[in-house]
This record gives C-alpha cells, structure tokens and sequence, in this order.
C-alpha cells in the first residue's frame, strides 16, 4: 500500500530562512513553492530522492497566520514535525482500505496537495500520535503497485 | 549529501500493539527487532521501500524505562514522531561537512544503528526543533553518491 516516504513536514515560523539553511547545510534543492490558503501554509518542498510512483522530499512549512493548523502547531509544540507522508498508487482506494480497518480518514474526498499531488490525511489519535497523509503524486493513478 | 530518507522514528508505549497496527492496517512487514541497552529502546523496523544506498522504514520505539530517551520524550509529548533519519553515502563524512556549517553533531563518531548501520544524530534545536539521524546502511561505504 505504502511505495516510498514521500515528505516529511515541518512546520517552522520564518520558511525563506529554513530553505536557506536546508539548502546551505545539506546541498538540498528546493522543487516547488507554494501557498495552500486551504490549508493556511506557505510552503516548500526540497527534493531529497526519486523513488517509486513519485519522489521523496522535506516538506517546510509556515502558517498565514496563528489561527491556521499549522499556526496552532506551533504555539502549542514549537517548531518541529508536523506530519508524515506516505506515496500511494492510488490516494482514493488506500483511504477506503485505510477507512474500513478503523482508522479515520479525516478527508471525504481526495483533496489537492503539493505538486499536483491527490492527498488526505489520517487522524493521529489513530495513527500514534503521528498526523498522516497519503499522496498518490500526479499521473500515477494508472500506476499499479508494481509499476 | 542525502541519498533517501531511511526511516521516521515513532516512540510509542507498546511496541507490539503498535507493530500489530501497522501490520493489519498498511499491510507493512517487520524485517527487523532490536533491544538498544545503549539507546534504552526496544525497536521494530517496518519496511516501506529499497532506495539508494538503503531502505526506507517506519521505526517503532518503545523505551525501556522512564529514564530514557524516549521515555521522557512520551512523557513529555505523548505517542508521535521522536526522529526522522536521511541517508548518506559516508556517515563519517557527512559529520564533518555539517559539523563544519554550523550544525551541532551530538555523537563525537559513528555510533551502532538499526539493521548494522552506522548512524549519528544532529542537535535538533539547529534542526528545526527535529531529532535528525544520518544513517549509513551496511555496506555501502564504498558506494559513490551516485551509486
């Protein structure tokens, strides 16, 4: 069900100075920026590796503003890990797989992600604490498991 | 510098209640139980995928006692991510190259990882609030960054 590790995220409060240090200390290359006003984060992703159905990256996050997910994130734990992400072949069949072993999906629909991506997320009172998403990244969808 | 992300770390309370979830949940494998006296954990390792150099996997700790690592880590945050770990060509080498720009490395040499590895972690108040592992997999110290 799980490809690769597709991104970790994390939330930080300044993202122009948190891509500068990834890219200063590990040679990292940011891919894509973005604003998600859905989600209230401006974002980047660094590419670390390619892998199966889609890449792997570090995720950099920062709020809009303190009343967004992320905004609440970090006034209650600080900068740190935010959510991790698992590379699917197809975002719609893992959520009903996901769904019907009792774990809450807490999209109704796959919604759009980062890179054109099709994501949703898991709740982390089921998953360990762990806030989880599923990304099927794009033109993958015909992609079977052991494209 | 990074050749994969090699596994997000995941403390919890009960390493095999949480193995057993993963298993039935994501149809995930464990290929690897360790007891780390020296870390005070008892860990799992479930596989995602073979990447460069090396595997990508959840890793699941259960500490050995409140006094670990990982035990005041759950009693502090709870159940969650506890570390995330990149992989590279030459552990050894990349200690020096970020110790040079400035990042604290909190092992003075290689130390013992999961699955024969040699591993080393960075300070995480210079990681963005994230506990960072560079993970060297065995046998790989030979292999060029493009191998």
């Amino acid at each position: 069900m799980f490809m690769r590790i597709d991104h970790v995220g994390i939330a930080c409060h300044d993202l122009e100075e948190k891509i500068a240090f990834f890219e200063r200390t590990f040679d990292l290359t940011v891919v894509a920026r973005e604003t998600n006003e859905e989600q209230g984060v401006k974002e980047a992703m660094l590419h670390i590796a390619d892998g199966e159905g889609g890449g792997s990256y570090i995720q950099l996050l920062e709020p809009l503003g303190p009343d967004t997910p992320v905004g609440k994130f970090l006034a209650k734990r600080g900068e740190g890990v935010h959510h991790v992400a698992f590379g699917v072949p197809d975002v719609a069949e893992a959520m009903r797989e996901i769904g019907g072993r009792g774990v809450r999906v807490l999209d109704a629909e796959p919604r759009h992600g980062t890179l054109g991506s099709s994501i949703a997320f898991l709740h982390p009172k089921d998953m360990g604490g762990v806030l989880t998403e599923l990304v099927q990244a794009p033109d993958t969808g015909d992609a079977a498991p052991g494209h």
